[in-house]
């Protein structure tokens, strides 16, 4: 028989989509206990997707850096300006997109890597406008990665974003220290960065002079019964109007730990009784307050032996409401009712605020820009307003910022059940690059 | 100036008490979070006070071995036997005393290493006076320690005595997981056990003629309301009567994980709610029921993130009652609560029995003989029942069994506040030594 010649290998590039590149970290983190995706910031995980955009980035000849605060940085310089012009000036009033790589334990394969995908996919569309002179850019373009955007480690969330804008007192994040004890300073030091210059980079800031994140949708605000009913198609995509004010704080309560056996029921001081009260009293007090989200969803107690009465039990617990009189409100409520409960049984309650963010309005005028070049997508892109923190949130404080967010057909997030469909991505990644040239 | 001559060491050995033998361990398995001491069964912590004992008992001329189990057996054997007679038949029908080495977490420095130091203190009484020619046996006397008394990291309390007289099925014990997911019977390879010859050992069991436990009293039995208030002084010793029935049960609820911020509060199946609805429930119900002890010591919420809604809590529920038909009522109520709360919130509640124990009542010859010789010390001692489990309750089914009980003036066990006066621990061992002397 006559040996079948192999075939040489095709010469045409797969085209870059959002999901060629999702699926090249579909097993990166994936976390066979709870589901999902488990890729706290520095884990083996999330380091191995830094490095993946950073490979990313520079096979597409993009000069890439990672600033003080972790943050990565790929930029698309001006053509000018690689020729040798000043690089510097033109990074100064620089468009910029990305979003985040970490997620929360067993999360979904979206939130945060499809900003970063379609950033990278964005990118090509543009490189490919501009080879075929249909695009004229007055700026750089540079796509950026924030570390613990989530806080599943140091406990607050967009920890790189608050660093860099000095929305975080550097000294304060450096002492955060995770489930293990090891502190955001050691950690971040064991990962090459320096501790002392880590905190408010102003250079960094105002290198930034719009940004744009992208991100899956995290309720039912494309999708579900605000549209009509679930599964059912509400638009695309959407604008990001506001984010909830939103906070993290700690419930410390203390009792006697004692014999599970040997303790009577009335001689008892049993702070996991305390604990489940104010679990409930969470529940019920943001039930009374409309548009009021406030959920318990980790708890610890200590020593956690079954045969042992705890002797202290810590729950984290997150309030989110549009109002920031709201959330203060209903958090002192929440503190009143956990001390009550605690006195109750004899032990006490202590509340510790590890983060708030008041409620953020993107810039009218940039999100008019966005809505203009996403509605050509999307005719139907509403403006929406979200409950989930971002890190363009945060920049919101310091420079125009604006949200494009996809739909989200479960309505599910943090969990495995979060997804997009696959053109619903690639409408994300054609309205985002429609914007970025808007912008550029 | 002439030097000071140094003086020689002197001579005369320090009497070896309990309380020289506990300060000696007293640094093993500090656990610098929680207080107290953290020894889980083949820690390094357990393993290193397994080796602190055979050394001990090495250095007492006693032959040692660690059986199939894993359990450690220290032999005085017969004068005559040591000369050359039959060393299998005077080990056949022993007396046999102990306790364990691994601990709660965060538990006290007595649970345990109270009985087995007591034994090392009470066999160097029982080796003098066999010296002094005042004691003649008709028995060798074997020092016991048994492995994972507390089940704090299989979940299955007194496994090793379980393992040994057939009180659990080996196929089940060794597929008993920790937190970490290690089997038992891949732990125990790693501890030089083979898991093919664990199980019932009917040799091991043969040569228990006799087993007494001294153990520290967890409770408020010789101390507190029922004598004349806290801190007041009841008996120094008891002699064991009975051992409530314990069990543990394991309790999952699922819902739907999600994300904090974006999930309305009418839109949540959060298993975090009912869980904390059940641990009232445990409460309550428990309340309800006089002298039934039930708790709620360990909760595990997954994924476990601040921002995120779990979508499923496990918790572990301990409960304990004299009469086992009141056990079994009030699990069944338990369980029907729990099932009706996680229907209420759209989730799922499951019921799984991990252990259960009848209550045991002590051998009553061997209770009148053991209250013979420790009133001779304590002539107050009652007799109490516990509301503890212990290898002694699980041997109990087998072999002639008993328990004496030390006072514990906090009335606190299973934590860093429980207590033993050295006078009181000097009590226990010459009534143990006393005790011993009688059965041999």
């Amino acid at each position: 028989m006559t040996p079948t010649p192999i075939p040489p290998p095709s010469e045409a590039p797969s085209p870059t989509t959002v999901n060629s590149l999702l699926a090249a970290i579909a097993d990166v983190g994936a976390d066979p206990r709870r589901g999902g995706y488990s890729r706290p910031v520095w884990s083996d995980a999330e380091r191995e997707l830094r490095s993946w955009f950073l490979a990313e980035a520079a096979a597409r000849g993009l000069e890439t850096t990672t600033d003080a605060n972790g943050v990565l940085w790929a930029w698309w310089d001006l053509p000018a300006a690689r020729r040798g012009g000043s690089l510097e000036a033109s990074r100064a009033d620089a468009v910029v997109t990305g979003s985040h790589l970490d997620s929360v334990p067993g999360g979904g394969a979206f939130d945060g890597p499809l900003g970063v995908a379609s950033a990278l996919a964005a990118l090509d569309q543009l490189v490919a406008r501009e080879a075929a002179g249909a695009l004229h850019r007055q700026r750089a373009l540079a796509l950026a990665v924030f570390p613990e955007e989530e806080g599943s480690r140091f406990g607050v969330a967009c920890l790189g974003s608050r660093l860099l804008s000095g929305a975080i007192d550097p000294e304060r994040a450096l002492a955060l220290t995770d489930a293990e004890g090891i502190t955001l300073g050691e950690a971040a030091e064991r990962n090459g960065l320096d501790p002392r210059r880590m905190g408010p980079d102003p250079a960094a800031l105002q290198s930034i002079g719009r940004f744009v994140e992208l991100h899956v949708e995290q309720g039912r605000g494309l999708d579900g019964p605000e549209h009509s009913g679930p599964g059912s198609a509400g638009p695309a995509l959407a604008v990001g109007s506001t984010v909830l004010g939103h906070g993290r704080w700690r419930l410390s309560f203390r009792g006697q730990g004692n014999h599970a056996g040997t303790t009577l029921m009335q001689d008892r001081a049993d702070p996991m009784v305390a604990a489940a009260e104010t679990v409930l009293a969470v529940r019920r007090l943001a039930a009374a307050r409309p548009d009021a989200r406030a959920t318990v969803g980790r708890i610890s107690p200590i020593p956690g032996g079954t045969n042992v009465i705890a002797s202290r039990v810590d729950l984290w617990m997150d309030v989110r409401h549009a109002e920031d009189e709201v959330t203060a409100a209903l958090v002192a409520e929440i503190a009143d009712s956990a001390r009550a409960h605690a006195a109750a049984e004899g032990c006490t309650g202590e509340l510790v605020e590890e983060s708030l963010s008041g409620t953020v309005h993107f810039d009218p005028q940039l999100a008019a820009t966005l809505s203009g070049a996403v509605r050509r997508t999307a005719p139907a892109a509403p403006l929406l307003a979200t409950g989930a923190g971002h890190d363009a949130g945060v920049l919101a404080a310091r420079v125009p910022t604006g949200m494009i967010h996809v739909r989200n057909p479960t309505g599910i997030s943090h969990a495995p059940e979060e997804h997009v469909e696959d053109d619903d991505a690639a409408a994300g990644v054609l309205a985002l690059a429609d914007a970025l040239e808007e912008l550029l």
